[in-house]
Formats: structure tokens, sequence, C-alpha cells
């Protein structure tokens, strides 16, 4: 570990990310501009989180399969909306097997127009229906500034792709979906979450209705960090996906689609990282507990080392790393896990022993409040306990931080101080995409999703009245 | 599912494969040529085959990372064999974002190159190593002639990448990892691999030496299922890999790489799969065990699905369907889980319930030997009993199909007759990359890997002595 202090917080936002995210070895810049490397720390997490998702999706009724890579360049072109929003992100083949090809092949961006396209052969009848699989790969954007984990060329998700017999159900399955998203967010990786509809400037490039879940991160810009679509029929219309109804009817299907990437993994350190580094959820967490033993002379290292591995057998559900590197001290181990983000740290040394206890240090709370001397009796109890109250923890602070962030405003000089300097402003707003535009160019902040609202009220910028609220921020 | 009897081996094992694949709902042919779509019921049994991999490498120290689809076209010349073993064979992205690449890129045939230009940033010391990594992902190499799951453009699979301070180390590993694969082939896919080094023409572009688990399938063709590389030190010192040893000297690493695809999918099917479709073993198996009840009046109905209920929430680690589909008769489930080769089939109708009876079907013995009946009481612990001796039965008929298959022969002229009618040859062999060229176009075998052997005898082509014996086989 390098051992020159991290850019603060409060001192470069930005840089202390950039910094954070190559020295806790989560990822790394790749020799191809704009993609990344996701180190093994970094993918030990995002394994983490696919596997509370895949349960998630499992559970209510999802499958997964796998679709091509390379999609013929003319399929893109199907759903006008859909070609309009990607074209200019798109990397293309043109060779292959030395020779140029026919027919370019694009790599996926994403996949609404090949799985689209393979619907359109499976599905015949209503008894094909729901169709409900998802996807885990990776996919290419050409996208021109790029950050670690927020938005590189290559990018690894989950997408959901599904069709329905029926409106409602569609409608129904993206909101089961945006749920789901939420509650991971918000139960496993502590991140509490805004859900609700994205405007008609902001929905997926063919989507008829799109929903997303913002979170705040401690800048206090929002991020945009799962979204599910209501796809209506526009791709079913353009890919052929037609079913006989129970009158022998034909139908175009309604579809959906829904996802989630390794931007999370940048939520989850941009809401919980400190100056000291990562702090990870323990739900999330690769390493939940680090032990480091400490001993001097070779006489004190017996005792110490059994009394280590007592923890470590009597924790089988604990994903526990035991530090035992030679040639660095205990100081330098605190400050590597502390950057690594590891929710818990006990200390086991031989006074330790002597007096059968263990000294902890929680990564949720820094310096002296969050560090207690226990009895070793009963940590089979105490320390998944206290692992649930870090987890609980982070999620309060974390709600706490965004609710002291979210100002109600009323008028546009107000609005603009919030978004340039304070936070996300929650405000009436009557839809209206010129004006929309107009406070993007003026305070770069967008509509993030629409709020819950009750009666009515005036937009504050238009002044017209209505009954819809929603969330304005700068965004990443 | 389509009613119509699959082609049948004999007529044609080729096109019983291709059918078998589709009607099994395994994958599916994708809009671009060559690629496929690996369909839920595929993409579940890959799934579980990743799983046991995935276990495997990780208990002996391997963690899991992501690296970029996309490499610089340069990379892939660096190291002189490998750029004339790959480039017949790379896509090749000219345009990104609208614009034409300065370098154009290649969408990774596999990723020795980018994973040693970043172990030559991350390797320092020898505290740094051993770098024990792996990646789960997909690959393109732009093949002429392919066939699902056997060879098509784009594939799935898991890629491991290790360094190592010495070449004892890195022999080391090649030889764990191939260990690790046939241990994989015969306890979890019931496959009895012979597991052996590869001959100088048949080793990977760019490695020392190649070692891999070759297959019978069932019509006594050999498959290539997984390869273990030994790179010495050629790729350290293409990519400039290199590290301080304890003596504070730099030295090159050792390198090895190893790799198991979705073909083993293939070697799945053609080891264990029947004129009757799939016979997927038990251990693998996405559904395990089918329940089809059977009823006629709904008074029966009740009864019979509490009997059904009973078996499913007394076999909690079993992987269970209950095929309750309205509106096909149970012969037609009966061929359709025959057909997506589920292990175990359970029949519970009225008499069964009045009996205390189940009606089981295992679908390794087809027709009326693989049929009993069993008393309801004890199934929790026969099930999962049967399930393990179906596993093991499938086992040892491959195993018995295989040496009754593999011949040894001293001569030409019965080493044509072997390899063009009967199965494997296993040969005294005096290495010679022209004989093997020779003997390959003749019969259009190829020396599939180094078999054990004690003592000396006789080439059975070039005359000369030697040590050792190989096996020859027409492969896929």
């Amino acid at each position: 570990m390098d051992e020159k202090k991290l850019t603060t917080q409060t001192e470069n936002f930005s840089e202390w990310y950039n910094q954070l995210v190559l020295r806790s070895e989560m990822a790394d810049y790749a020799p191809v501009r704009g993609c990344m490397v996701v180190r093994p720390y970094g993918w030990a997490l995002w394994e983490n989180i696919q596997k509370a998702f895949d349960e998630r999706f499992k559970a209510t009724g999802h499958v997964n399969a796998a679709f091509p890579l390379l999609i013929p360049q003319s399929f893109m072109t199907k759903e006008k909306e859909h070609v309009e929003g990607f074209a200019p992100e798109l990397a293309v083949v043109t060779y292959g097997g030395g020779e140029l090809l026919e027919e370019p092949l694009v790599v996926r961006p994403t996949s609404e127009t090949i799985i689209g396209t393979m619907y359109s052969k499976w599905i015949h009848s209503y008894r094909d229906l729901p169709v409900l699989i998802n996807q885990w790969g990776n996919v290419v954007r050409w996208e021109m500034r790029t950050k670690l984990f927020l938005r590189t060329l290559e990018f690894y998700w989950q997408e959901g792709h599904t069709a329905h017999a029926t409106a409602e159900e569609a409608q129904e399955e993206t909101i089961k979906i945006l749920n789901i998203y939420a509650d991971f967010a918000r139960n496993e990786a502590a991140i509490p979450v805004v859900a609700g509809q994205k405007s008609e400037s902001e929905k997926f490039a063919g989507a008829k209705v799109t929903y997303s879940i913002e979170a705040m991160m401690g800048d206090t810009k929002a991020l945009q960090s799962g979204t599910s679509h209501n796809l209506g029929q526009n791709f079913a219309k353009a890919f052929d996906i037609k079913f006989l109804d129970e009158n022998n009817q034909l139908q175009y299907c309604y579809t959906t689609s829904w996802g989630v990437s390794t931007r999370i993994i940048g939520a989850i350190i941009m809401t919980h990282g400190d100056d000291q580094g990562l702090v990870l959820p323990p739900h999330l967490a690769p390493i939940q507990m680090v032990i480091v033993p400490i001993f001097r002379k070779e006489e004190e290292k017996q005792a110490v080392m059994e009394a280590v591995n007592a923890v470590v057998k009597g924790l089988p559900n604990v994903r526990i790393k035991v530090d035992d590197r030679q040639g660095v001290t205990p100081g330098f181990k605190f400050n590597d896990w502390e950057m690594k983000g590891v929710p818990l740290r006990i200390e086991i040394g031989p006074k330790d022993v002597q007096n059968g206890t263990l000294a902890l240090a929680r990564r949720d709370i820094p310096g002296r409040d969050g560090k207690s001397f226990q009895p070793m009796q009963g940590f089979e109890t105490y320390i998944p306990e206290m692992l649930e109250t870090i987890q609980a923890n982070m999620l309060a602070k974390a709600t706490k931080f965004r609710d002291d962030h979210i100002f109600d405003v009323d008028n546009f000089e107000d609005f603009k101080d919030v978004v340039e300097n304070k936070g996300w402003a929650k405000v009436w707003w009557s839809d209206d995409a010129e004006n929309e535009a107009k406070i993007k160019e003026i305070t770069k902040a967008t509509l993030r999703c629409y709020a819950e609202s009750e009666g009515e009220g005036i937009c504050f910028y238009s002044g017209r009245k209505t009954d819809k609220k929603v969330y304005f921020a700068r965004a990443y």
C-alpha cells in the first residue's frame, strides 16, 4: 500500500475518489482509453452484489441466459429512438478472420435488439408468456469522459428483458424490478435511494417510461444507480414479437428491460467512503472482519494464534481474513484494511489472551468512539450482531446525510443556490422539456426523477399549477 | 416441444446432436453467423458447471477479476507464436463513437496479452507472488466451421492466469489445474477423461507445454475439453513481467494459463445423450428430479398435490420441478423431460397415494429396467441416494464405453482401421511432427495427448524405439 495520505474529500472529492479506487485495489486503468480492469478485491464485491440481485431475480421467477456480444448493425436502426440514442456510442467490428465484413457488427451497448429478435422466434402463443430472462454480461459504449466504475467504455451489468401479454403485466414487472433495485440498495448496499419515474428527456432511448433509483453521493451529487424501463410495444413492433392470445388473435407483446451495473460500486464508494478510505457495508464486503494477531516474541505467538483460530472457527458464516503478514507493522495493517473498508477489525495480542478479551474497531465509526474491548466469551453471538449494527448504522447515517441535503424550494434563485452549493432541490414541477433543458444549461442540474407528492402546487420555474413534484440535482 | 422423433445417433450422430441442442432448448442459433444464444436451460447447466469449478479454484487460492474485452492490436503481436496462432481468428473493432480508431482494437480471443500487461504493472517483488487470478467471461474467435457449444465465434469460459517466482511452481500450478479439470469431469460431469500432455504441434500458441483433458464422445471421436498451459517465461519476456527476488535480483516471472469453456456442455451432451435426448449428470442437472402429478378428476387432485408437496418439502436440497402444466398429457411431459435429460422422474397418481408408493423412472436406464415402485416412506433418504447411484452409473457406463473403444495397435494398417472405424488408438510413439502431420492428412486422426506408459516400445509409425505412448483419434 502506498503510504501517502489520500487527498481528502473536502480538498477534492473527484480526486479523492480516483485515488481511492486505485489504492484500495478495486480497479485499475486498462491500456485502452476509458476501459478498466476490475481487480480481485473489486470483483469479489461485484460477486456479492451479483449474488444478492440474482437471488432476488430468481425468487421472482426470472431465469438467466446469454445472448451474443455482436449485433448486426442494421438491428440497431429498427427502433427509431433507440438508434438515435445509441448510434454515437457504438464500437463497430468491421473485420473478422482477416476479411472485411459484408455487414459491420456492433459490440452490444445493450441487448434489446438482439433479444427482441430471438423473442420473435421463440414466442408464439400466450402459453409462452411471460418470458422473464436476465443476462449477466459486459457491454460497450463509446463514452468520451470516463471515470472508473461510473462511466467506462466497457462495463459489467445485468440486463433483464421480459415479454408480457398485457400492458398491465409489463407495468407491474417494471415496478417490481424498481422495487427490487431499491430494496437491494437500502438493505444490502445501505444506500437510501430515491426511486421514481424519469422525465421524458431523461428516459431510455426507446422506452415508454423509465424509472430509476437515484443515490446521493458524499459530495451531494446524484448518481443514477439502476433503471427499469417499460418499453410498451415499441420494441415488439420493431422486432415483430407477436403471440396468439386466448381468442386466437395475433397480438404484439409488451416488453420491459432493466439494468444495474458495476456503477453501483461507485455508488457504494461515494456514499460511505471517508478520508481514510472505503467503508463497505457488511452485507456486501468481501472481507467482513479482519483479525490482526499481535506478538513480538515467538513464545507469545502460539497462544495468540490459538485465540485467532478459535475466533475464525467460531464464526463459520463470517467472511474473515487473518492478516498474518510478516515484515509490516500492525499500524500499517490497520491503515491498509481501513483503506479497503473492512467493516470490523479485531486485534489479538498476548494481553488480550491473558484477559480473555478482544480489541474491536468499527470502520463505520472512525477514531476512539468505534473502538472497544469485549470479552472473548460470547463472540459467536455479538460479532454477527455487531456486523448488523454496522450495516444499520451505515444506512441511518447515509439517510440522515441525504435528508439533510434535500431542500424544498419554490423559486429559481433558491433553486440555483441549492443545486450549485447545497444538494438536491425538491420542487413542484409542471412538465416542460424546454424549461428542463434551460435549467440544465444554466445550473447543470438535471431532473433526477419524480417524487411522491400530494395535492397541488405552483411550479417553481414556470409558475404554472401542477400536481407533480420532482428532484433536481447535479449528477454524475 | 416438437413431437417429431430425434434423428437417431446411428442414423447421423452430428445431426442428432444439432437437433438435440435445439429441441432440448439448451441453445439456439444467433442472427450472426456462427454465434449462439445459450437459452435458460443451457445457461442453468453452465451456472452449475461454473459453481463447481469456482469452488475448486477458490479452494486452491485463486481469486476472480475482470480484464477488458478490447485489446490494442499491437499487443497481439508481442509474442511471436501467439500472434501466428491467433491472427487468422481475430474480430477487429475499427470504429468507435463514429470515428476511425488510430489503433484498431481486437476483441479478445484469449487474454494473455492484456493480463500480461497488467501483471507487469502490478508485480514488483517476490512478495507479490504468486498471482493466481481467474476470469469468467466471453471471447471471440473467427471460426469458419461452427457447431453449437463445440465451436462458435463467441463462447463463454474461464481463463486462469498465474505468475510465479520459479519454473517449478509454474509447472506445479499447471498440473494442479489439469487435475482439477479431470476431477471435475469425472466427479461432476461423469466424463472419464484422459488427461495428458499435448504434442508440440497441438500445443497452445505461445505455450512451453500444454496439457489437456480429452473426452470420448458417443461416436468415439475425441473432444478436447479443457487445457492447462505452462507458458514458461515466454509471455513474461514479451510483456516484461519482472520481480525482485529475495536477493534483490530482477527476474522474469513464470506464468501459466488455463481454460474450460461452454464446450464442456457439448461434451456432456455427446458423452451421455441417447436417442431419447439428453442425459444429464445429477450433480450438474438444472433439474435433478421432475414430479408429474397425475389425476383425472378434481376430487383426486387434492390428495395427489398433497403427496407432491410433501415430496418437495422433504427434499430441500434436491432441485425439483413440478410439472403441473394443464392441457398436455403425461406422455407428452415424460417425453419432454426425457428430451431435457432430467435424471429422475416421479409420477404420483391417486393409486400411488392410496398405496403409499411413488412411481420412479431413471433417465440413465431407459425403458422398463429403469422404472420402479418405491414406498413413499423413506423418500428423503433413498431419493438423494438414487441420484448418487445415477451419477455413479453414468460414470461407470461412460468409462466402459471409453475403454471398449481404445485399442492398442502396433502397425499403421490396424491404426487406420481403429481411428477410421472403431475409436481411439493407443500407440508407442517417437515424437516426430512431420509424421504426426502425415498421419493427420491420411487418417484425419490427431495426437490427442501423451498416455502414461512404462518401459519402452517400437513406434507404430516410424519403427523407432521410444518410451512414450500416445492417444490418436479423430476429434471435434
